[in-house]
């Protein structure tokens, strides 16, 4: 049971939140670089956290991420003018490089050194793994960025999309690394009367993947609907297993990464298949921005997979061109009442929408206060009580150990079978040849040499 | 002139509200049960004084009626599966049945015991009159359904809708009593221009009734703006008439009942015509439900009857498949100004739609502060302090004298013409056989058989 | 740096505050006369700062403006029947005149005298250059109308309209005197490629008119962004002159007037060129009407010059049927990101549009304490200091000074060019004849004599 207060602090991330800060000490992604195309191409206003910003590439193509107030007049510099490595306010012609400095100021006597005196609050940005990412804490010198894995692999073997939520990030987030929730939210009905071949076709749209059939993990999930949790602890966040039965003495595992603050990877790959992560970034305390990757880090993804990953299927949603789910919370996610009886646990289409519809139906922010946790709900405990820590650090002024690590990002979830009689650190090194995961080498990385990172 | 305070203690119904304290003593509408169509049909959200609910009929065909947060994670039952006598929530599976008692929680333990200390809020539900009726109360024991008279009748003799309306429950209930306002609101222009055939087929469609040219009814409505109000107390609410100039020594009774605490009967039936009422349930304190239904004691209505009904005339509103007036607050109930000018008083089509108009029209909740009552007005008066005196009670732990009278509810109103040297009572007496327009005997109750009531 | 505390005296007018006293002390425009085409007509709903009002016409062709709450029982006046010199209730038929008395209570005893004491607020009004005016204020006797030029001018010889707006007025308003902002806002580009005919062409439809390319006005606007100011003060409000470096030794002059409390006059017009003016009536703190005229003192104005307004082109804007912009906040003024590269500043079409574009973006009330104001901006900040004088005066009960001088308000702005040597009360009387551009004696107005004034 959870207090009120405790809520609070885990949810809030708006300025001057415990939370808000201690997202603010990581990079966080604020776009899609696709978003912002071209030079000087249009502005686009981004929320984050209860910050309303402007975000422009320039000339040279830098990304600039400021407050879009001109400090003139407070006109808005959405729409300004995107020209000559600057952002020209059209009310009296002000302009502003992407580091927030006023370059120019056609209302001044021809000479003054007044503009040098005037900026807007601008927040350094990167571009790394087709995001735009702002650091926007107080600390003079952003850390380093996260080496996540989709984002170290070459861009062909990736694909990377956004969707919006209608609920706190912290629901989502709890979302991806309760793995409990597979034997019923995104269960598929009716396979037993099928033959191997349809049940494949009703399953390849799905969150387990065609294979689940041949392999067996589906028939594993459906039948097991409370698997056993064991969380191991990081140095950039926690690896989340949960095993159930398989067939004779093994278990089927079905792993998940927290890495903080706020991103998750899937349990669902086994050697050879994509990976899958999210990462959450709040807008209001009642809605995010979810950025979902897949990659595979041996080969360059297929057309049909990243055709399949652009129409929604497996962990994407099917967005509209604002990146808002066509199946949401205000369409009640075209939920199918005769497919529910039929086909679907759901009746809802789509791995990602199923997902969305329960988080966003606990409400703007869950009332964690009434809930009734058990065995199941572990992972949930860990990964709370691990950001109520690192919050309480964070007030306390101290760095959250995970800023140091960057290269601890760099990690491997997914699936595996193994005797029961192995323990998670085990398993993890069966599957990904370390314990947490870690698979930095194989990326070419070391704890010295991360700088693959390109800067804007 | 009202205070404030008495004000607000007459229209709050949320919970924890003296007035919404007193409706839950009561039995209420809160769906019709055409609303679930069969078993383990898609649920239905119902939002009753301010307590957001959801509506489920379970394979065995009972109504549950519960509050829709899985006390497990908090996600919203809505979008749960209705199936084998329960809603299973799609998260994790826990199953409740329409008692709100857990009876599946697939979570836990083989064996465990953990589920039968799990429960959701569930209310006491009957089918009773085409509606689902819901007990709020905090006894243990709710009281017997009341006898209203249009429940008592076959299903083939009546016919019962629903609209939405946007403004608080009790003005409209007291647009319901007072039926000075019909010299205006619902008067038709330019009949004297008409011949009897014009005159019948213009007013087919209205409040009045086609008979209402033939029988003089309009003329002595449109002619006596200010009838003299009698009001007579009784177990159930109140018998208010209204009586207006007629020809020669005689008076135009129209007589309504108040029947606590949020029903009303119409006054405009003669003897062998329909008789109509409506029950008022809060949705907010500034919307409501209104459940109108028409009834014959004596034979079936015809199919001509209901269609007018299904179609949104007399007293029944044109609704979209939502339940909501297509001439509604939005579209200024698509008012036509020329039709005002010369064919109705409001340029509003249909009696319903102009009791909607004007009852939204005072507010959210009407200032009674500010109000200038009259003679007229008696009629609202006396509802008033009879609900204030029952909240009062009920504020002081006496239970309302009406539940211990279920069969004072089977009353018929309507109109009558008489001498006017006659008093209400006698009135009642030459009418209905009761100076009450009790008719309980007539429908084969009497005060120790009552129990005519299907339950669920 | 304005304090909080000011920009809020300055900027709110809702019933009960300083700015909203203030104004109310003067005339203020309500409606377009033509909104109200005929006696009995349907009844307007206005709201003038932050009260809801409603306005008839009656069989007399008087304009009542009242409160539009039935006294009996709280029914909106709304859906009154327009009859016979008054509205009447459709609830139960109480009538109000034009003057808030109530002339008839049906529901009353016949003969009864209730219904003089019976009164709902309303308030004055005049008819005055196509506009309804109401006096708001406490004053028994409300001053004169203020004498403005384009509605002592014949009909024919002018053009009014209204436009929605969804800022608060007082930016609105600076934005009006604020001429620095025509080397931006409104400028086109790219016309040193063309040849003389189409920049003619293009600039057809700007604020500065076509003829700013022959004589040299767009060039002289678009070279000095930082135009040197002067003002005068007057007993009306403010002279305010804004010059730029034109050839040789001359300055180009745009001059503007700000007339007290909301009313501004444009700087384009040179001689034989129409006049154009602006009203700003607040309907909430964040929002209001934007009165447009433009007027020929010489001439009617052609059909040509009719149909260019009424199409929302020169300073009127292109609005839908309830007089809000087609090019609106709600979809970005359909800017156009191509257009704003090569052909004009803004890549909004219309220089009402660009001019709501920008002040709306503002915000709903711009934060006047973190500006950075300078030179350019002398204008605005005369403005604000009259007007809080002007306040706090009103708060002391003195009456604006203005009010005694309605025939101050008969004045000329423009454009003029003239020597550099010249101050701004010279340049006044070479362009206009008078210091301060007041041309009440060619209108024929002489300090006894401003009755010209049509009442309703």
């Amino acid at each position: 049971m959870m207090s009120k207060e405790d809520n609070e602090l885990l949810t809030r991330t708006g300025p001057g939140t415990p939370m808000g800060g201690l997202v603010r000490r990581f990079w966080v992604p604020v776009l899609l670089s696709r978003e912002l195309p071209e030079p000087d191409c249009a502005p686009k206003r981004v929320t984050v956290m209860g910050e309303d910003l402007l975000a422009f590439r320039d000339t040279e193509g830098r990304v600039g991420l400021v407050e879009p107030v001109c400090p003139h007049r407070g006109a808005n510099l959405y729409y300004g003018r995107n020209e000559q490595c600057g952002l020209r306010c059209v009310f009296h012609g002000w302009k502003f490089d992407v580091s927030g400095q006023c370059v120019d100021m056609p209302t001044a006597t021809a000479g003054s050194a007044y503009k040098q005196r005037i900026r807007i609050k601008a927040y350094p940005t990167r571009e790394w793994g087709d995001c735009v990412w702002a650091y926007m804490g107080d600390e003079a010198e952003p850390p380093e960025l996260p080496s996540m894995a989709f984002a170290l692999v070459p861009p062909s073997h990736r694909y990377v999309s956004k969707k919006w939520q209608d609920c706190n990030w912290l629901q989502c987030l709890e979302g991806a690394v309760d793995t409990a929730h597979f034997s019923f939210l995104h269960m598929i009905l009716g396979t037993e009367e099928m033959d191997e071949k349809q049940a494949i076709e009703r399953l390849r749209h799905a969150a387990l993947g065609a294979q689940a059939v041949r392999n067996d993990r589906f028939r594993w999930v459906r039948d097991d609907p409370a698997p056993a949790f064991s969380v191991d602890e990081m140095e950039s966040g926690l690896v989340i297993g949960a095993a159930r039965r398989a067939d004779e003495e093994d278990l089927y595992w079905r792993i998940t990464h927290y890495l903080l603050p706020n991103h998750a990877l899937a349990p669902s790959a086994f050697p050879g298949e994509n990976y899958h992560g999210q990462t959450f970034v709040p807008v209001s305390d009642t809605s995010c921005w979810i950025y979902t990757y897949t990659w595979n880090p041996e080969r360059p993804l297929t057309e049909e997979e990243v055709a399949m990953a652009r129409g929604g299927h497996t962990v994407h949603a099917e967005v509209d061109e604002h990146y808002v789910p066509l199946r949401n919370i205000r369409n009640d996610y075209l939920i199918d009442r005769e497919e529910q009886k039929h086909r679907s646990f759901t009746g809802i289409r789509g791995v990602s929408e199923q997902d969305a519809a329960i988080q966003d139906s606990q409400g703007g922010i869950v009332d964690r206060t009434r809930e009734h946790l058990g065995a199941t709900d572990i992972g949930i405990v860990r990964l709370r009580k691990l950001l109520l820590q690192q919050v309480r650090d964070s007030i306390a002024g101290r760095a959250p150990r995970a800023l140091a690590h960057p290269q601890a990002y760099a990690t491997h979830s997914g699936g595996w079978v193994a005797h029961r009689s192995k323990p998670l650190s085990e398993v993890m090194v069966e599957r990904f040849g370390d314990p947490q995961g870690n698979v930095g080498a194989a990326y070419g990385l070391d704890a010295d040499a991360v700088q693959t990172q390109k800067e804007t």
